[in-house]
């Protein structure tokens, strides 16, 4: 069976992810930093907060005793919402900002790359940097940007896996709690998502996927 | 007379706007890691390293006392560039990147604004973030596009400044020492910057020029 490593298992997003893996017959890995809902419902999680190294390190630990050190889809499903004017900002919020945006991205990668053989597929769910850069949202849009970049530039160093930059537009999730504005109509559903994912997967799609 | 707060004036673009504007008679205020030579050119000069906190803080006093609290012209050079594939770059070494190219820029202006009244201009050296998302440069890319995002959310919250995103090509400077590959032909010379510089300031130009 192949191994599916979920990286923000308890997300809007993350969780119909794992649902749709599961679904589709892989047999998703979830991590999470409260992994006791997915666990209840009979998926492998492990706690990890992805802005401290050593839970990003020994989730890929589990994670290799887990998949037997093979996992055939990666998705990093973290990310978090800022909302208040960049002059108002400190910058440790921008920092922290970047932190689980960003930072966090590249360290579950670094972890996780010895368990992702040739072949295999990482899926980033990103945003699209031009329609994100609005007023109060400073934070969040430089972190997807930086987000953003650093896919692009991961696929073409990674030549041998499938790397793919999801981006997506606004999904309706718990996220949009804290954002500045409303939920847009036509929003998308995490269940969407997760098609699209699944999709991606399927077609080793590579490079930017809008949906 | 007007003042001018350069950000990173040793820098091969840093110091080519320093000498621009003080010969379009504005009176340059320098803030570089290493002010010594500055100072010897007869240049207003301060030491501040921008991933320092206190350091930026001391610096914008300093410029405060300096201009009476009036900076007509305020321009962000400080960069710095990065080498090396995705995969063998520690987290660190990604948010060392992130901490000069985009959280440095937030404290410098952070800690500048209420220097600069309502009219003035502040003009960031930035980068077009599609062309620079190329293997080895995985960092500096991903601190330049979080900045270019950071530079057009700042300017819609800023409605009573200017400010300007002047996504640079290619520049000959020392910077490119440390590319993963040789400066680019037909790469401009720093002093045409520092004409653009002069040109979208006297045009009072916002938003994003390419040059």
């Amino acid at each position: 069976m192949d191994y599916a490593l979920i990286w923000g298992a308890t997300g809007g997003i993350g969780r119909a992810v794992l649902a749709g893996v599961r679904a589709a017959g892989l047999h998703p890995l979830a991590i999470a930093r409260d992994p006791l809902p997915l666990e209840a419902e009979g998926y492998d999680a492990y706690a990890a907060d992805v802005t401290r190294p050593h839970d990003v390190a020994a989730a890929a630990l589990w994670a290799a005793q887990q998949s037997g050190g093979a996992v055939a889809l990666w998705v990093y499903a973290v990310g978090a919402m800022s909302n208040g004017p960049l002059a108002d900002t400190s910058t440790e919020a921008l920092s922290a900002a970047i932190d689980v945006n960003l930072i966090g991205a590249h360290r579950a990668v670094h972890h996780s790359l010895p368990l992702i053989p040739a072949g295999g597929h990482l899926i980033f769910l990103g945003a699209y940097p031009d329609r994100i850069a609005l007023p109060k949202l400073g934070a969040y849009a430089a972190g997807k940007a930086a987000l953003d970049s650093y896919i692009t530039v991961l696929a073409k160093e990674l030549r041998d896996r499938t790397v793919t930059n999801l981006r997506l537009s606004a999904v309706d999730t718990p996220l949009w709690q804290r954002a500045p504005f409303r939920l847009p109509r036509g929003a998308r559903q995490p269940h969407e998502v997760a098609d699209t994912v699944l999709r991606v997967y399927r077609e080793r799609t590579r490079g930017v996927v809008e949906a």
